[in-house]
């Protein structure tokens, strides 16, 4: 399924030697058209890796007839030497699959601050083009995952057409996206501006608001390819509600597969003022690391959530806030509300809402707990 | 020394069961006088504990003649009650002294969201009233102790005066200061206009930059409380400079006892376009949740270093970022610099410098590595 799942791509995934342990670290996804329509929506961090800025450019002409993707290196703060190893990928796609290299994006993960082997990854190119294959959807996934535990695709059918795709990320997810790299294909027959009108307003509420870590990476990258094959045009509405589905399933894998997790939180934000109201605080509560260690510890300490809401500049009074923890009302109108040892901690999903009594809009954010497990991946190794 | 190393100033530190193991938990400051001009800073975090709302009307008066501090209880999140509780504590020590109410700050630290014992609490104070000394200052700053493990004091001593002062906090810590708690004294004679432009010169370049775990308290509290007794008049630079010396230790002292911390990073920021922008990155920085945990493992991961500097809106431009860890540069002009194995983490010191290259304005951030210790303090129980 994942990117071949709609017709008209091809897609390959192969262990070019980029990491040391010889697992897959290659990926290939290619257009077969009639079509090559396209939207990427990139990391707004400022120090953005060579592909970024590479992919960036390609996207401006609306069309893509190929992706590669590599894992085991992000080619992030490495220099002109950096942006032309990216160059030099997407001219060898180019010219192994004669299209040209303006409409060849590309995509990195890894250790930043390292050049990529370009001994490996362009020989790498050629191997998985000869694989390109119509079922070669699974195996591009499992190509581009890092600390991944597993692949993550997804699949929703429309009447006559079909949108899918390939995630992968498992730290650093945040705001403006995660170190997260996402290609969605559809054969639906759109055009580049309804394809990033769709993209945009589906990963504003779902990327956008997985927030594992706080931590912002540089090579963020989520990219919509149309092949037009299948002939049908949906509805803006029809296709943009069929591609939040997606993007809100992969968003949905990426948090269950966070680095060390123990947790999935889902932090409500209810009776906001405005929706930006609804995120700040969301993403207050989804960053705040006293309350992240509570919850691995099963601790419904609303006093920490109640905290985070108070450094926010959303509009609330402190006395009519409320807070439940998995339906608990634990903090009625800013003090002690129903007893908390009611609240059931045991399973992974721990379900936050925070009421600000002040309006009537909402926001969901997606987090994790705190773990040792989380400070020992990130602190035993480079990544 | 503590609170009692400048004339005219005593102190009581006890056990009056607030806390259930018995450990002391109740300090009481008196300024005996002459004069008793006072300045404070409190919390930035719009939830705010009632002894801190309390507090702050009691500061409007520019005067205050004893300061209750109490661990085991934050007293926050605790509504009309909890107000209530404070007033009475602060009326309970003016009953005792033979003061008024209304110059009787309060201060409390603990679990957030539980009422205190006030069946406890008010004997205590008459019980800390009777103990009052020119040497209790030790005993006060023991006793508002709560996840400290050693209690913190300091003494600067100028021509013919003294400033000293205590603080607590080892978890919190976070701009608009930490949950932390400092009484300072000064037998100076100053009026409580000069007292209040000292103290937010030194709380804006000291414990404001103290950013431990990036959580805000609802509690945190800065007093600063002049006798006059010495009848010696500073000039205003040579006492800010004091004050800013005692507010610095302080500051170094909560760092070093931060939770489950196992190193002091200092984070350095140069050649920034605005002060604003020094201190905006350096929290970036001491907030980044990977870089906190590589710094546990000793990994000199630069990449999040860049990472996290790219999420600020300062000015700079990318590839023009230097950052040197340890006095080693490991980035140069926003790529790979010299050998990273050169960095000697060994140390509990860790400094960070990330020059900007974009100014002349420099601002320095304290806060520490992220462990499973830290996991550990903050999810085996409330607090």
């Amino acid at each position: 399924m994942s990117v071949t799942a709609a017709q008209g791509f091809t897609a390959a995934g192969i262990a070019a030697g980029i990491k040391e342990n010889g697992n897959p670290d290659l990926a290939l996804v290619v257009n077969t058209g009639p079509r090559r329509a396209a939207a990427g929506v990139f990391t707004s961090n400022r120090v953005k890796a060579a592909p970024v800025l590479w992919s960036e450019q390609v996207l401006k002409g609306g069309q893509v007839s190929a992706v590669v993707l590599n894992s085991g290196g992000a080619n992030a703060c490495t220099g002109p030497k950096g942006f032309q190893d990216t160059h030099a990928t997407a001219e060898k796609a180019a010219e192994v699959l004669g299209r040209g290299a303006i409409e060849v994006a590309v995509c990195s993960t890894g250790l930043i601050g390292v050049l990529l082997p370009m001994d490996k990854l362009l020989p790498g190119v050629e191997t998985a083009a000869a694989q390109l294959s119509e079922h070669g959807g699974e195996k591009a996934a499992i190509a581009i995952k890092t600390t991944d535990t597993v692949h993550k695709t997804s699949v929703v059918t429309g009447d006559g057409w079909t949108v899918g795709g390939m995630a992968k990320g498992a730290g650093m997810l945040a705001p403006g996206l995660a170190t997260m790299l996402v290609v969605l294909t559809t054969d639906a027959d759109l055009d580049s501006a309804t394809l990033d009108k769709a993209l945009r307003a589906a990963t504003r509420v779902t990327f956008d608001r997985v927030d594992s870590d706080g931590c912002m990476s540089t090579n963020d990258t989520v990219l919509l390819l149309a092949s037009g094959s299948s002939g049908v045009t949906p509805g803006y509405e029809e296709f943009a509600d069929a591609l939040r589905q997606v993007c809100d399933d992969l968003g949905q894998q990426l948090v269950r597969d966070a680095e060390g997790a123990s947790k999935d939180i889902r932090v409500e934000v209810i009776n906001a003022a405005t929706e930006d109201d609804a995120v700040e605080v969301g993403r207050s509560i989804a960053r705040n690391n006293l309350l992240k260690c509570a919850i691995h510890g099963e601790d419904p300490n609303w006093g920490r959530v109640l905290s985070a809401i108070g450094t926010t500049s959303a509009a609330f009074e402190p006395d009519r806030l409320n807070v439940a923890i998995n339906g608990v009302w634990v903090c009625k109108n800013g003090g002690v509300g129903e007893d908390r040892e009611k609240v059931d901690m045991r399973y992974r999903e721990v379900h936050i809402v925070a009421d600000l009594a002040a309006g009537s809009e909402t926001a969901t954010i997606w987090t994790n707990d705190l773990t040792a497990d989380y400070v020992h991946e990130n602190s035993a190794y480079s990544s």
